[in-house]
This record gives C-alpha cells, structure tokens and sequence, in this order.
C-alpha cells in the first residue's frame, strides 16, 4: 500500500535536465541499432590523460585509503600554487582549496557570497550547470544576453550596471567562456572589476579552460588590481589535464573568511578523492609539456570545426579563441527538435553527430532557439565527418520540415 | 587597495566548524612536539582497504580517466543492487544512484523532499555534519533530544508526533546511529513509519554502518512495508571496506521523483570520482569476508573501549550495539574545554587522546556540555592505553579546575 500523497519539494521540481546530457537514452538507443554517434555535446576531450597520474595512482603507498585534510593534501596545496605562480597568479597554498570537482568549489563560492534570494549576475549564454547550482543554493541568477553576432562578447557597461540591484552580490565569470569559447579582453575584465569596486560586489571567475586559449592572452581574474578581497577564483584539473573523471577542482582567494567559509563547507564533506588528488600531484608535476601539446591540438580542431561551420549556409559565428566550444546560431528554428531528430530519424552511412542544444545554455526563457554548442574533442579526422553529417542533417532537416 | 565592504552572506556565518575536526589545528601543535595524538575523534579506521580496490585501480583499462554516468557506473549500479540483496533488501539498478560520499546523498535529498525553510524532523545527538547540510540546503532541522541514559533510543512516538508541523517534509533517522551507536529496534522503526503514513512524509535513513551490528539483527529502512514511496536510504562505502578516501556513496528509493531529481542533481555535478567507482566495483566482489573480519574486530574494539569507560567514576554511557562510536556523559562541567585541554595542557609518558566534543553533535543549544563522541578505530591495544589516557585526564583535569 504505497502512499502517493508524498510530494518532492518545489525546487526539487524546478531542476533543468542538462542540454548536455538529456539526450543521451536517444544516443543509447541509435546506438543499439549500429548508428555511430559523435558526441560533440560534451566537453570530453579523447586525449590520453598523463601517463604520470595512472604512475603515481598504481603506486599509492599507503594500505587503508584514508580521509584526506577537508581543504586538500597539503603537497598538491603546494604544487596548485606552483602552477598558478607559472600562470603569472601568484597565490599562497593557504589561499587554495581543493574541491571535488569545479562544481563543487561553484557551489561553495555561490553559498559563500550571498544568501537564498540574494542576485549573482551572469551572461548569458552560460555554463549550464549554473543554473542547477543556483537552484540548489537559493541564489538567483540574473542573466545578461551576449550575442552570436558579436563574438559574444560582454555588452556595454552601462547595460551591465543598469542590472546591479541591492541584492546584486556578484558578478559571475566564465573565462575562457564555457559555452561560446569567447575570451573576454582586459577591458571587458576591468570594467568589471570597476564596477564590483564601486558596489562592492564579489568577483567570481571560472578559469578552467585557461591553457586553452589560440589567440591573445588569458587574463585572470587574479591578474587584475585592488581586487584581492574581492576575487574568487574557481577552477578544475579536468579539462588541462583530460582527468575529467578525477573530479578535482579548487577554490582560490586572497579573501581569509571566504576561505574559512570554503573550509568549513569542505569539512561537511568530509574530504575530496584522496587517490585521485594523489594522482593529479603527479600530473601536475609534468604538466607544461602536456599542456602545450594539448593547447596545439585543440586549435587545430577548432580551426576545424569552424570552417566546416562557416559551410554551412546560415550558420552565425564568431571564430572563439579559446576552451574546446563554439556556440553558433543555426538555421534551424527549433534546435531542441533537430538535436532530438538528428539523433531518431538522420544518419549518414550509418553515423549521426549529436550537439547540445542552446536554451539549456540561457536562462532567459525563450533564448537560444537556434543555437547550439559544439565540443570539439574529437580528433580533426572524426570532427570533420562529424561537422559534415550535421551540415546534411541541416539541409535534409529543412527540407523535410519545409514539405511538414 | 583591498575592498574590504565586502561581506560573506549570513549564512555562511552561520555554517559551524566541525565538532570532528575543529581540534585539528592543535593536535598538529602538540604533534610538533613529539607528543603521540590517540585520535578517537574522527571515524577514520585503520583496517587496511581491500587488496581488490587496489588491484582494480592498478589496471584501470582506459587510457582516458572520463566523465562517468551522472548516476554512476552501470556495472557498479548491478554489483551495489547485490549487494543490497545479500542484506535482504531488494532494489533494482535503476532505484539506486552513486553519489560522491554518503555526504552528497544526504545533500541531495535533502534537496529532493524538502524546500527552504521547510523542516525535517531529526533525533540529536546525530553526525554533526547534518548541521551544515542543513545550512546548505536551507532546510531546518527541528531536534527530538534523545538521553545517555536510556542510550539514546528513540522518544516516547507522542512526543515524536507533537513536533510534527505542516511544514515538516520528512523524519531522517541515522541507523546504526552515528555519534551514539545505537542500534534502533524494529518497534522504533515502525513507531517513525507510521507516523510518515499518518502525515504524508519521507523517512530518510542513513544507514553506513549497516554492517557494523554486533548485538540483534539491523533493521533497514528498506524492510518496513508499504512505506516504497516514502523510503530514500543513504549509504556509503566508505566505512564498511574503510575507503574513507574514496569517496563512493549512493542514494537509493522506489520513489521514482525521488531518483529523477537526483539524476538531475548528478548531472550538475558531472560524475563521482571514475576511478573509485572502478575501485568500490572490485571490492564489493570480495565483500563478504571482508565484513565478517571487519565486524569481529569492531566488536573487541567496542568491548576494551566500553569497558575502560566504565571504570571512569561518573561516567555515563548504555553499551552501545553498532558502529564504531560511543557517545557518552563524562564527569567534566565543559567537554570543549576539556577536549582541547586534553590536547594542550596534558600527556601521559608522552602521549594524549582526542576526542569529538558533544555539542556539535546537538541542534539544541545548551545540550551535550558533558558528552563527548569516542569513535574506536584503533586496535584493541591502542585503544585500553588511549581510554587509559582519557581516564587519567579527566582525574587531573577535576582536581586542576577544583584548585582554581
């Protein structure tokens, strides 16, 4: 006799599926008919991640897998703020945290910064997930639009402090930017910070695409001046290190009761994977080589995917100079409906290329219709394929949709 | 020019330090010192991990550490459904999720059954952490004081029942309970499910120390009939194959709202920690004697620790039947004090103990002064000179506060 009356809560029933992976039981299922699927929804590069972290992992020395110190092992605290000195960021080990994963050390900055109902303002479109996490923290998340046209890049000053209300808390980076590959310029950056100086607004800046820039110079957060109690950066061995499952992050502040919030959040949970922080110290170690070879990859086939894009008759973009994503504008007016078809009702010579879809990327309902994100983490032979089946499934698409 | 008119939001001012964990700093004071720390603070057992986890991880297969499953390893999912078998509980796969630790698990049902400022009914003394889990998500533990005395089982039901308030979600039971190793009788169990009949509400139940019963027969949440609906368990790997490292837990309901809006939680943070999923895979195919040595030894531990307790004049304490914790009433007027006193200010032939202060164990201000959690996880020898120390502090600890 199972009672039915009981309800999930309201938050609960708000949660968005992720664009990235709501998909994925129709991949499974073209799958099982002997469709090949190129995933280019998520941000799983294919390169193998460095021989060092299975090394130091097969070689754990310890007999019982212990709890680790809630901010992380005191050695990888060190080796963190070695990197960062490498990136020109010069941070204490005491002013890092290692989180289990980049979400966690989100999640931790959001709770840390403002309280339930309190506004963190982000453009759009953005990293997903912000979205889940404002809703598991309370925060409210106040988006500005960026636009395909302009390379989306930040709009005017002005448009940003119009939004700036009394429960503004902060303002939310993310650089090089997950999903649009756009990397903001030192003006974008300060102009920024000039405003969070004048309403003493915190900094947040997700920096874990930062190797992953063509052209120009990564600016950090931690780069720019007079910021330091207001600057919280948060970042993930993942991506650098394609240690995706490691789920290995930090959060990082010069602010002492940021940190000491991030500690005791930290303690909650106890501690993050004791045997793969042993293993992402040992990459790290290695590191500048795997980088360079990584970064040199990845603009291969962004240069790629970008010109198989322009291909195609309609597409809107701008040439992104960093991460492994490019959001474009396609000419499809539904982009949910031909992200589903493409995987359903369209392969070519038994293949079919899936794309996350762009509403999931807003959070202004409504937007992003016609766009969609393309991870180009596949090696340049397979993204070319990939890129070509989408551009015919865009023109069968239109055609069949035109005689509907 | 540092800002410093930025301010942490309230309710990170709110999150409390860990009872657990809080004392850390000088036990590492004392340590520099060459003083040997008994830690009896933190559930950190020192049985080695199985050879299986190790071997696993050692031939991980894949040259890329990806993205798993937001709802965990399928083949982990199938081997953690067994397992749940062989303790007669019977759920499938798909009513079962990994999550990163017992922690997220509790978290994100939290999430699930209960909104901001909604209640969710709680027996103090409990682990500690739910406090900060509570701030977190916003929800407010309402506290049902249970005694020393009468070790710590449940209250009358009636005085359960006068708690409960339109706003109350959901009766959350920790069983074997962590700080106080009760075990809770089916009675008990069954006073609690009616109750979440009559009202409409979940009945979580964390249940880590499933295995570590050493008097009767645990009763799991999962037993109690036609409460499916209602029933969301929480569990971890981490103490029964003492894989604290590791960082493998999972949350488990019939309720399919329930595992959509977990599924949905996963997918914002990704995936739990892939290499520990593959590690926990391989250990729970060894499971069984494993838990049988585990359980034998707990239960000496139990014995030496409960009887050099009894032997400290004035304390009080029923012999607990689970876990590897006991909570109990010490002839001191300020455990805190006391505890980090124990740290700073006495050793015996070069050695001290640490304990877990009561008072972080409590929701109700006021309440534990004279308890402190002992978790015994060292060996039997270890443990009679550790309990030795404790009671020897206590006698100089008495006369050095008379005489001031």
């Amino acid at each position: 006799m199972a009672n039915s009356k009981v309800n999930i809560s309201k938050r609960a029933q708000e949660l968005p599926a992720s664009p990235i992976r709501k998909l994925v039981p129709l991949a499974d299922e073209v799958k099982k008919k002997g469709i090949k699927v190129y995933h280019l929804n998520i941000g799983q590069p294919d390169v193998p991640s460095p021989k060092e972290f299975f090394e130091a992992v097969k070689t754990y020395p310890k007999e019982v897998l212990e709890y680790g110190h809630s901010k992380g092992d005191l050695r990888l605290l060190k080796a963190v703020s070695a990197y960062f000195a490498k990136n020109n960021i010069s941070v204490e080990p005491e002013e890092i945290m290692i989180t289990t994963g980049g979400s966690e050390a989100i999640i931790f900055a959001m709770l840390a910064v403002a309280g339930a109902g309190d506004e963190i303002m982000v453009f759009e479109p953005f990293y997903t997930n912000y979205n889940s996490f404002a809703i598991i923290t309370g925060v409210h998340l106040v988006p500005l639009p960026t636009k395909p046209e302009e390379g989306y890049h930040l709009p005017a000053i002005e448009k940003i402090e119009e939004k700036i209300s009394p429960k503004t808390k902060a303002i939310f980076l993310c650089n090089p930017n997950n999903p649009t590959g756009t990397v903001f310029t030192k003006k974008e950056l300060e102009g920024l910070a000039n405003l969070c100086k004048k309403y003493n607004l915190f900094f947040l800046s997700d920096e874990v695409y930062r190797e992953f820039v063509y052209e120009g110079e990564h600016i950090s957060l931690m780069h720019l001046e007079g910021l330091e109690e207001q600057a919280v950066l948060l970042d993930s061995f993942s991506k650098r290190f394609s240690l995706c499952g490691a789920r290995i992050g930090c959060i990082v502040s010069k602010n002492k009761k940021i940190m000491e919030v991030a500690l005791k959040l930290g303690q909650a949970r106890l501690c993050s994977p004791t045997l793969e922080q042993h293993g992402v110290l040992a990459a790290l170690k290695s590191g500048d080589t795997f980088f360079a070879q990584i970064r040199e990859e990845f603009k291969k086939r962004r240069d790629v995917t970008y010109a198989e894009l322009m291909k195609i008759p309609g597409a809107v973009c701008v040439r992104p100079s960093g991460a492994f994503y490019i959001m474009a504008k396609l000419p499809v007016p539904d982009i949910e409906d031909f992200a589903s078809w493409m995987l359903t009702d369209f392969s070519l010579d038994g293949e079919t290329t899936m794309i996350a879809p762009g509403p999931g990327f807003y959070a202004t309902s409504g937007l992003g219709k016609s766009e969609a994100r393309i991870a180009y983490v596949l090696n340049t032979s397979d993204l070319k394929k990939a890129m070509r089946i989408l551009a015919k499934g865009i023109e069968v698409y239109s055609v069949q949709k035109v005689k509907v």
